[in-house]
């Protein structure tokens, strides 16, 4: 089959792999539906992170299983699907707790931007859907998977409610469904920081009510002037860089919290700062597993509609294109085809 | 009158001056019915903070109003109250979000290891009692203001609940006041890491149900037997070096707030360290305006009786004593009678 493999920065390419097999009796193969591009995908791309061998890429991913271990109990094959980004046995007690992205058993999942794909602890990462889903859902079946479970927890974990002012930085996709998110906690102002009209425009489309197109001091300059200096009840970071979470920070008012869902490259806190801003902070890789039942729900009763995020559509042999496109912020994410 | 002044690292002074007078329309002059010496006086009498110039010290207090200025309403001559160290109107967007301790106003108070100080901001600073309360509550009184609302932040921030296993990290007064809270706050399990017997003995007293004599990675250890190596709910950090802050993101479990309140010194977060933990965090000065009322009720009504937290008692006049007591751990906290 065709699979996506990352060789050095900026080295992608789509080339014959032998086919996933069951490797653990709580294994399943799943033919994907569809895959994508993510943002943290572009880190080795660019560099950020060392490659030493080369990477099977993508790990979101949605689809229908092929085969299952003889282990697995809860999904069968021909049965539609939709995992985390995590994989996680969901039974241990960091699982249950709701950080199923902390799992005793964590691996992070590898390899999905292929048709066939492996998933390991079958029973605890996949749910599947009773019937299998309209192909025109596809999109947002799979922005559940890390895009928009990413979003979620990033407002979930900024303690979004009814009625809060919401701030997102960053307008990659994960921040374009942080607001999404944020809408659906029932916030009352979401203000996204975007400089570009593209991502602007589907900022407002997901429920967005300001846009702030000011970048660091300006931005928060700006920010403060809509709170009446007060700054946000809620912050999603959605970036990873130092800029992004020090623009978080001063974007938050005194006893918020900080969704922070980027990974952080180059970031560091001064403990002293952060005490005397009385800045509360949470982030880490989302728990998706434990949003998959409710995003899915909303997603196949058509109350949101994620998989706009998409905005460039590429067979899997064009891979390579797809990642120049996201590097170049020519596309905000990319969907590929089997 | 006689005052305590620090004139440098270990230099502290009960010396005559001049009384406090109504400098602003909001103050208001209260005399002392006691005062005490707070861990964070340790910190500039150890040199960890520079002083630039002599220091009126002391910001925890309770007494009885002797004068307002003309624009005081909420108190009067006469009365008994208890304000919180961090001065606060109590009326900005900060103070109704029950952050007090980053009000638009903040001050932070001094000059109350003294009998009589000034108190700014009185109306939003300062809570009184129906009636004089009796003597033998003072102690417990004057706890509110500082070392058991710190206490009660740190649990609080770390979002103790009914049946949470809790860590207290740091057997220091502060420490003792969130074994209390976390008590109150209905946990199930409090752990207390404390290697003196005379703590030990007082952090049982005020609830814990374990205690850890180890620190560092041996108390980490023996923190994730207990737990089933799983960590704590929540976790109160209540001392403020890198190390205890350390030992506090060990201990805690993955999804958990680590509440801190102990004042960081040469503490840094690595980002990316902190991200794949998934440990959350919200410290700062406590915001002890907002749980006065309840806090002062808890004691007049003698359901806590946080001033055991005081094991010794000085006249003023001995107050170098008192600090030396403290620096050399041989008081948990001492009393200051006028």
């Amino acid at each position: 089959m065709l699979a996506t493999m990352m060789y050095g920065p900026g080295d992608v390419r789509a080339e014959e792999r032998d086919e996933p097999t069951i490797l653990k009796p709580t294994d399943a193969i799943i033919r994907l539906s569809a895959s994508c591009i993510c943002g943290s995908d572009l880190w080795p791309y660019r560099g950020s992170n060392p490659i030493t061998a080369p990477l099977a890429m993508g790990h979101e991913y949605c689809g229908i299983v092929v085969a299952v271990g003889s282990e697995v109990k809860s999904v069968k094959p021909g049965q539609f699907v939709v995992g985390s980004f995590c994989i996680s046995d969901n039974t241990c007690p960091h699982c249950q707790y709701g950080f199923q992205s902390s799992c005793e058993q964590r691996e992070f999942m590898s390899g999905a931007q292929a048709p066939l794909a492996r998933v390991p602890l079958a029973d605890g990462t996949l749910v599947a859907t009773d019937e299998l889903p309209p192909d025109d859902l596809i999109p947002s079946l799979l922005a559940v998977s890390d895009v928009l479970g990413t979003g979620w927890y990033a407002a979930d974990a900024a303690r979004v409610q009814p009625g809060s002012t919401v701030v997102v930085v960053g307008d990659g996709a994960v921040g374009l469904m942080g607001v999404l998110s944020a809408r659906q906690m029932g916030a009352a102002r979401i203000i996204a920081m975007s400089r570009h009209k593209a991502r602007q425009e589907l900022a407002l489309e997901f429920g967005a009510t300001d846009i702030i197109a000011e970048r660091g001091d300006a931005g928060v300059a700006e920010l403060k002037k809509m709170t009446r200096n007060v700054g946000a009840d809620a912050v999603l970071e959605c970036v990873g860089t130092k800029e992004s979470m020090m623009q978080a920070l001063e974007c938050a008012r005194p006893g918020s919290m900080i969704g922070y869902v980027g990974v952080p490259h180059g970031v560091e806190f001064d403990g002293q700062q952060l005490f005397f801003a009385q800045k509360g902070m949470l982030g880490g890789p989302a728990p998706v597993r434990r949003f998959l039942p409710q995003l899915m729900d909303l997603v196949l009763t058509r109350k949101i509609n994620p998989g706009r995020v998409f905005d460039l559509e590429l067979p899997l042999a064009d891979v390579a294109r797809g990642y120049r496109a996201m590097d170049q912020r020519e596309a905000i994410k990319v969907l590929l085809r089997m």
